[in-house]
């Protein structure tokens, strides 16, 4: 249940409308966008709409709309928060004009592989620095990652090079011990519906990047959103890397409808990752341009100075050198679009 | 690697090959099946080949084959165990001419649900009681199951009807704790492609019933199968639940051709769900009895006594006398098919 | 518009209504199914309804029901027609308890193999021979099929072994000649939009064999055949031969939802082409027996002397022999279903 | 097969070799491009290799290379022509720094309706005005075109705004009779795998915009320009138009990757089709600008005066307004990438 408050809406309205809700058995969230203040209210669990709740809210003062329905999702909607969602990460503002450039190797190997990866990305113009240090893998007997040793090689590579840093966290368990070294806490394709991952993520009040999972409608990923935002972690963003078809000359189909889609439907800032949505590195550059084009709000691009030599993902890896021609293409396209980076 | 040996090599002669597998790094696993021994070796992580291991092997007494090439699943191939992998249930041997019902409600939702569910789905002939307690949920406001509780009524079902018990665990760090009330744990499409869940679930050597992943290949889920396997818990279930594709009509298109070509590639017991791969209740018979006769070992029904007031997946439940009728006409095709049930 | 009667209704009182139908404008087409008649009102081409028509029609003696809203497909749908529609065809009658079984090469070769052929599946109990002179294929390089020497090949090997014959026709200007020589005009899955071929199709009045194309809805393949039946051509099977996926492993992925499917919206006879829905002889007969085990109403099997030297679809023929034990093996299933073969 | 010459090869030799070929009893097709000549050597139907024939070629003066293995397309690769084709259309040269803007209603309703979009979109910056005289449907009963008198008003259309016409034609009969009013030949998404009709478009000689079937693979979609190619008709577009997957929320996905992936394989201009290719007005513009971006060679998009009223597509057209601000907005995206529009 979303309701929308009339422009000149007092706050003690707003918190009369909260108390109301509450009061109901439900929780509530409040937020100030695009002029108006809105309360979404959401339940613990089993979301039984409250008999009568609707009409009794939509009778109190400043009261403008009461959207009783059931809605998909509630808390990552627009209908409840009108402007995009931003926060700091670094030195950019996630979801504003800045454009978001996130780059680094698909699997920390090794120290001189990370660090110069770190300085070839910063240098090219990156934001911030990827790197995965728990690989899910479809094989048992394929790479499954350094474990912790990877996320102290990507606390160094901050510490060096001064971006923040992006990893994947595989259980919810895994969670607060991740997060001490993470800036931004990766959910992957594969966990995308992982709830008590999701939950965890949503707990421990970290920035998010949530990846649309390989078979997920867009519907389903602002639900799994919804699971973080229900901890009142608002610091997500969702990220296109492409959908299974029947097309198999790349590895996934980029749903490039999904960012202006996503952006209709939700406030969140919304990225896309050509590297895993083309599977090609010879293709990257031009879904990258085309990404920014559609309005994403940033890019993940893999990166890797020897990309024959990774042990994953080396078939659609950039060397560093084409990443930096990346950037000089996006930043032509990003200019015309009204962004930064 | 695969190594086959002659049908008369003594079993001195294997643990001469154990050994040597294990002297070069690699884990070895042996089986006896369709007359002869083999013996599989899988790394314990990066699935490198060691130089020269193979003529090594080659020229040691007893062998016939060696399959040295990298192959995509080793321990659940064919290659690897000829014959059908067959455990017993309950009643029933999975894996035999026994075909394995299993029935009951998506989700516990009450003491009265369960065990009238329980008694009508004994009675009409299921081996084994299936129900979740831990429900992933595309939407966090959606009901999640009744957790530990659920899982003690599912305990006391079991006291009455005498039924083993199917139970869907979600997280590693659920699995002992789940392991103490199901006699199989349930991994479900959601959680196909969870590496720390499958591992844990292989540790816990209780039976599996793996659920194929909404868009995952039949080669992902023999692969997924591989975790559990590698920790040598051998008794694994694969379950078809349909797949996700552009009809709409059905909730999933339950892909039938999985049945037969998992069976070519893979000595383990293979189910189908029609119940999620149709999503419709209607049509759960008929495509019950398709899966029967294209061999399926086993079937898993949802049922549920008010399938108008359920918690979820209403729409695709049987009332217990049309489970009774679907029983009733799968044992003709069974019968007809060799099999018993 | 689906108009239906009391089941005491008179002829008389249908003819009314079937007059007011035309006078509006409209179409009407009228049987008597399930005991009770129903007249169908379609367009000549822009389906607006008429204001007062249905009110008017209501009004009428006899009548006992009108669906007015527009339905997806009208002509084909259980509504007007709720008892499956029944034709003879050779020895058989279609859509009643006869299992229909058609086999033959996927292409006309050559004289000898197809005679070959044809009386090989004649001995095995085939009831219709296949087989394409004119062939839609993906490259202009591929053999694409022997043309009018196929048709008159295929009917002489009609005379030998007295099998109607069963031949793809590719345009709509080659209906009236490809009818001059088939019993039943197949339009394959390339086609099942080609608008003008169905058309011609419906004009022939010959039977129709039409199958899926291989990423047609269920719905849209039963508009496919509205437009056959709205030239009054009710002689017409659908035909489910596999859908695109992301599985690979298969050619096709075999939605055996679509038969119970379609039978529940449809009155049409719907058959099962497992040769191009799995693409490999050996899931053929699995399939098959699936197929015939959740109630499909015939089969449709590539069968070819020679597979390895086949010009198009070796890989997905069975072999004479084996063709007869997928018989011997579909009779069965077939006799536990009420179905005789 | 494809031979190269050394880049200072004689016409002679050139004349050598496709003799050479043609004695072998295949057809042969010269061009130059990127400073050498090539000629592709394709068979006449059945594409048998002729014994000897490559080292015969190799061994001519001035040949460089034998590409002797089949390759899945020839005419239409890039190993056969290395720069795009490009050929005049209006006011334009398709294939060129110039991006082709093609626009106008999905299906021709009245000449009021076409007269208005035609100045209105010339006014706008499209460079050929689109309009279906016969539209395929899924619904017997939907619009189905105006027919030849839909051709006429196209016709008056062009004489009024100066834009060269691209209509589409259904069957391969009515090629000479729609090429007589069309300057190109649009064939559809549900014929593009249509022979007889590919077949006759490629005699016409007539350009031709070849729509990517709802389901087909992009290299399905080239082996449907081989066809055409095999006539010697090489001035072909090739339209990505989405595709069907299970994401709903879309009409289909654009599948942007096919942009870089046909460019990578073909020499032929590839364009995009955002309005079929979302299914929604509100996010074709993001979408084109995308196409641009990812470097497609041309739009064409679809624009109704009153969408609202549209006999078909209406939810995907553009107000003349708003294909003004489209314009706009690719013509900055174009401008950085260099083109023209």
């Amino acid at each position: 249940m979303i309701i929308t408050f009339q422009s000149d809406a007092l706050e003690t309205q707003v918190e009369s409308v909260v108390q109301e809700v509450e009061r109901s058995g439900l929780r509530a969230f409040q937020r100030f966008s695009a002029g108006r203040w809105a309360v979404a209210a959401v339940s613990g669990g089993f979301g039984r709409a409250r008999p009568g709740l609707g009409d009794r809210l939509a009778a109190l003062p400043g009261v403008l709309t009461v959207q009783a329905e059931q809605q998909p999702f509630v808390l990552a909607s627009r209908a409840f928060i009108p402007e995009t969602s931003s926060f700091e990460l670094g030195a950019v503002q996630v979801g504003s004009p800045d454009l978001l450039l996130i780059a680094g190797p698909c699997s920390v190997e090794s120290r001189s592989q990370l660090i110069e990866t770190a300085l070839a990305v910063k240098e090219a113009g990156a934001h911030a620095l990827r790197g995965g240090a728990f690989k899910p893998r479809t094989s048992p007997y394929s790479f499954q990652g350094l474990g912790e040793a990877g996320l102290e090689l990507l606390s160094e590579a901050r510490e060096l090079c001064g971006l923040p840093v992006v990893t994947e966290v595989m259980t919810h368990e895994d969670v607060p011990f991740v997060a001490r070294y993470a800036d931004v806490l990766q959910i992957g394709a594969r966990n995308m519906q992982n709830s008590p991952l999701l939950h965890a993520a949503g707990e421990s009040q970290k920035p998010v990047l949530l990846k649309r999972g390989m078979s997920a409608t867009i519907e389903e990923m602002l639900f799994a959103a919804e699971y973080i935002l229900s901890h009142g972690n608002f610091r997500v963003m969702v990220c296109e890397r492409g959908i299974r078809t029947f097309e198999s000359l790349t590895r996934n189909t980029t749903d490039i409808n999904a960012i202006p889609v996503v952006q209709s439907l939700s406030h969140l800032p919304v990225l896309l990752d050509p590297s895993h949505s083309t599977g090609s590195w010879e293709f990257v550059t031009a879904i990258a341009r085309a990404g920014v084009a559609a309005g994403a709000d940033g890019l993940i691009i893999e990166v890797h100075p020897h990309p024959e030599q990774a042990l994953s993902d080396g078939a659609q890896s950039l060397k560093p050198e084409r990443f930096a021609e990346l950037v000089r293409q996006v930043r032509g396209i990003a200019a015309w679009m009204g962004r930064k980076c």
